[in-house]
């Protein structure tokens, strides 16, 4: 223990504490027995505002969506249950960058001790098995004891927040009213200062390339916004009208009316001009980025092979690999270091998708749908968008401030629910549009009780097309294990609460969406759209038809007639 | 290879064809990229018939269900994100001992060849981390290849079997489609035979002990029903006239009207009959016997020291170990080698439970309810018993041949819900009665859906009390955070499945109830009771006090004035 000034504390009090000194102010999961002791102190202290879930797995979820706009999360389960419960969305906040503290109330160290079999434990003697499953899904795990609790406690808290992954902590129920000696200043937030020599020397090296390039270009991903350095990205690219591009997981991450804003970079995928700019730049600068197949058009990226790689806390460019730098002051220095650039040619201004002029009576289309929400959204909007057909939001134009809350890496269907409770939560006073299908929805539909109870207002875009349209375009396209129940969906609000004021729509042609968009937003807005099964944006079915290819191999059964839905007409 | 005769198959066939082998009929899941290839196998070769379930987690819960009806049950689900979400029900199913097997269909093998970034991964180059997190929850795991799929599916099928636990296989998606040898003849499930020495040993040691007892007895934990031998236990029992208790996790595997079952053991919770046949034994025989808290009177179990301990496959008699015997060989050995005995003190008589003349008009209490459902109970049903108040079922008498299946070890909220669609469809000609509350029923509810999809005519009994009631016995009785949202849940069957013949009832009173049970059987039945949040049984709450005591401690806060729901007047 240091000698800084110390005081008494009980170790939830304690735990409570630091998290909010992080910054969290809500905390969300599932009461059980193993936790119950720290709810009451979250009660009697009144420090975080307790969000309860139906599920641990829609609190990992809605912790994710929080950290995502408050900078840090948090969720509480139970022993085993809980914990495994939760897992799915941890690891997706592993897999997307997000800092979670995944906080479990754990069976008492009685126990441990003393060789006690215990409930929600494996019932074999074994007491660490969910650390070890959490140790392949977190950057850091500990139980917590009484006298590791100081180091352990802050350790985790600052290693989700530095490396924006999450961690995971287990709490023995019978510790977390005992008093320890712990540090009387508050935890501090701050990422350590670079290494001056090799940030300068990180500096001079791009600057140098990028100052020498004719074609220099820039590439964000998601760590782009993890790490807090979009406007330093829009700086750097408007000293020296370098053209930006994304891949879809920083969809809006750059302010896409921002005037060097290219597009989305998605492999051969991409629109020519975005093409171009990124593989034949002769200086592309990279932020964070981490191909997957279904970011770059089913692996067809190709990036320069001397592309400047920067990451969180490392850059490489060249033969040179720079450590103990960090991504903030790398590009603050580059954008001091760099001449001003006003010659540069314009960049390629994108046309204005094509408006369908579409029969207000006819059925309705995804793509008279996406025309439809793009003439919706507004700037600052929070976009929640689950996998499926809703990736046709990666081809609107977004307004300014706008933010998108995805599962693109991670993929996991049911996401954007519990996110959108946690975004809410984070950001009451925001507008939150939900996209989502029904195979998804049905997974964490009943997250949607929480967010009533807590009379939130979103937008919520439900397409009830019958299954699970996006797998139709890998294989099955018309076999019966694509298509799911089919739920009387805008009913829900009702039956989770009955004195709702939510305004349900049911929606089957281009004139009721109208309706139900012109509908005051003063009350959760709840849109099912009818929609076929076999009508999909062209980018998001070619893309799995793709994605068949390399999952299944040569061998594989998608090259028979008719077993994959195929793109149709609408480019969305 | 051995040089047995062969025969050439595709993997995904050959895994489809051991799985029906095996006894699986069904198949549980949701459909990913991943492993649609096999699910496209499934229908093309007709072995299994495949049940979607809305999510990956009801899919484990139904797979457990199905396992414990059918012997063996299998669930598919996608790579990372279908994984880990099922990975609490599987682990489940490893601490309640049922065979499971959890197929991946996972990332193709060219990806990991070629350090390919795939989507539904943690997309930092890894590709092991779900098969370490399964590791700690099942007995064996593997990641399918064309030379290794032979042994490993039969390895990891035979597993599962034998051990009565869960195991894990992950199958690359470019493989299902590729041919391989494989062996022509089917899968044999049989125990190896017992070593003759060891187990002519082990059954003279165990009959001697009996026959020179003046009080054995007899200790049945749920292995009984896992590895077949309830009968084996009766017919002994019977012999000998030896008295058989069980505990809460065994509950209906003796049936209860047998001559000698006794009761529940349940440490000092015991009835006193039951404390002093089990405690006092001069010769107590357990079977599978693993003691956790709530099983166990919260600690308060105290059996003979030379108690014999019988397992699946090894038995403990005094400073004995025995290796290499079945539990079934053992106690039919045992049967055969001790002497018939008629002149045992016959058991105890269990008072017939004193009824109370509720007012029909009057609001429904939990000791009225508890009541109307002994009433209700038929042999040959199957009762599924989610974590609760709906654990009064332990004090109810059931009728011959009825089935219990509950989550008491692993006690995850929600079981019950998921696991009712697997015991509906390995055993769909048997009465289901669901017991359940409405927080737990909060976190798997969509799987009513799938139940109705499928015309299945379950009878569903949701306890509304307005939250967590099991938890207010632990602490914070009248605290929000064991408070949840008031759902209209009688209705929710007609939002699943709006052409649906269910018929709902919301109960308040006596009467209410005996309506509801009056209703015909033809469809399913789905009664909400509406109770008092304060209104448990009191068996169920003295356990929650009691284990209060072990999670938090002598300095918890559950010491404190009215912080705990204390039991009232029924004794349930």
């Amino acid at each position: 223990m240091s000698s800084s000034p110390s005081r008494r504390m009980k170790i939830g009090d304690f735990l409570l504490r630091r998290l909010e000194e992080a910054g969290v102010r809500h905390l969300f999961g599932v009461p059980g027995d193993f936790n119950l002791e720290l709810l009451q102190q979250l009660q009697d202290t009144g420090t975080l505002k307790w969000i309860g879930t139906c599920s641990e797995l829609n609190a990992s979820y809605a912790a994710d969506g929080y950290a995502r706009l408050n900078g840090l999360g948090a969720l509480l389960v139970t022993n085993g249950v809980g914990a495994l419960s939760a897992i799915n969305g941890v690891a997706g906040s592993y897999s997307e960058h997000v800092p979670v503290i995944c906080i479990c109330g754990s069976i008492p160290l009685r126990s441990i001790d003393r060789g006690l079999g215990m409930h929600h434990t494996m019932a074999d003697g074994t007491w660490d098995r969910f650390l070890g499953a959490y140790a392949q899904v977190t950057a850091a795990q500990a139980r917590l004891t009484p006298h590791n609790a100081v180091t352990e406690i802050d350790r985790l808290i600052l290693t989700a927040w530095r490396e924006k992954l999450p961690v995971y902590m287990e709490l023995p129920s019978d510790i977390a009213y005992l008093d320890i000696e712990v540090p009387a200043a508050p935890l501090m937030l701050a990422e350590p200062p670079s290494d001056p020599e090799r940030l300068r020397s990180c500096i001079a090296a791009i600057a140098g390339r990028l100052s020498a390039a004719t074609s220099p270009a820039i590439l964000v991903d998601l760590d782009a916004d993890r790490f807090g350095v979009a406007s330093e990205v829009m700086g750097l690219a408007d000293k020296m009208q370098v053209p930006v591009a994304m891949i879809n997981t920083a969809k809006a991450v750059i302010d896409e009316t921002f005037p060097h804003y290219l597009g989305i970079y998605n492999g051969k995928a991409s629109k020519p001009h975005v093409h171009e700019a990124i593989e034949s730049s002769d200086c592309l600068l990279s932020i964070g980025y981490r191909p997957i197949e279904v970011t770059t058009g089913d692996v067809t990226a190709s990036l320069p092979v001397d592309t400047i790689r920067a990451r969180g806390h490392s850059v490489d460019v060249g033969d040179d690999n720079y450590q103990a730098v960090t991504l903030k002051e790398v590009l603050r220095g580059v954008i001091d270091a760099v001449p001003h650039v006003s010659n540069r040619t314009p960049r390629h201004v994108a046309a204005a998708a094509a408006s369908t002029h579409a029969d207000g009576s006819a059925k309705l289309t995804q793509a008279a749908y996406w025309q439809a929400i793009q003439g919706y959204i507004r700037p600052g909007d929070v976009l929640l968008v689950d996998n499926g057909t809703s990736y046709a939001v990666f081809g609107l134009n977004l307004p300014p401030k706008c933010t998108f809350v995805g599962s693109v890496n991670w993929g996991s269907i049911g996401y954007s629910v519990g996110a959108l409770l946690g975004t809410l939560t984070a950001a009451p006073d925001r507008r939150h549009l939900l996209f989502v299908g029904d195979g998804s929805f049905q997974l964490t539909a009943q997250e949607l009780s929480t967010i009533l109870r807590h009379d939130h207002k979103p937008v919520i875009f439900l397409i009830n097309n019958g299954g699970y349209t996006i797998e139709r375009g890998y294989l099955g396209k018309t076999e019966h294990y694509n298509d799911i129940a089919n739920w009387a969906y805008a009913d829900l609000p009702k039956v989770f609460r009955p004195d709702t004021s939510a305004r349900s729509f049911v929606v089957k042609t281009s004139r009721d969406l109208q309706n139900a968009l012109s509908a005051p937003n003063d009350t959760m807005i709840f849109v099912e759209s009818i929609m076929d099964p076999y009508d999909a944006p062209a980018a998001v079915i070619s893309s799995s038809n793709s994605g068949a290819d390399i999952d299944y191999g040569p061998r594989g059964p998608q090259h028979r007639g008719n077993v994959q839905l195929r793109p149709a007409t609408y480019d969305g």
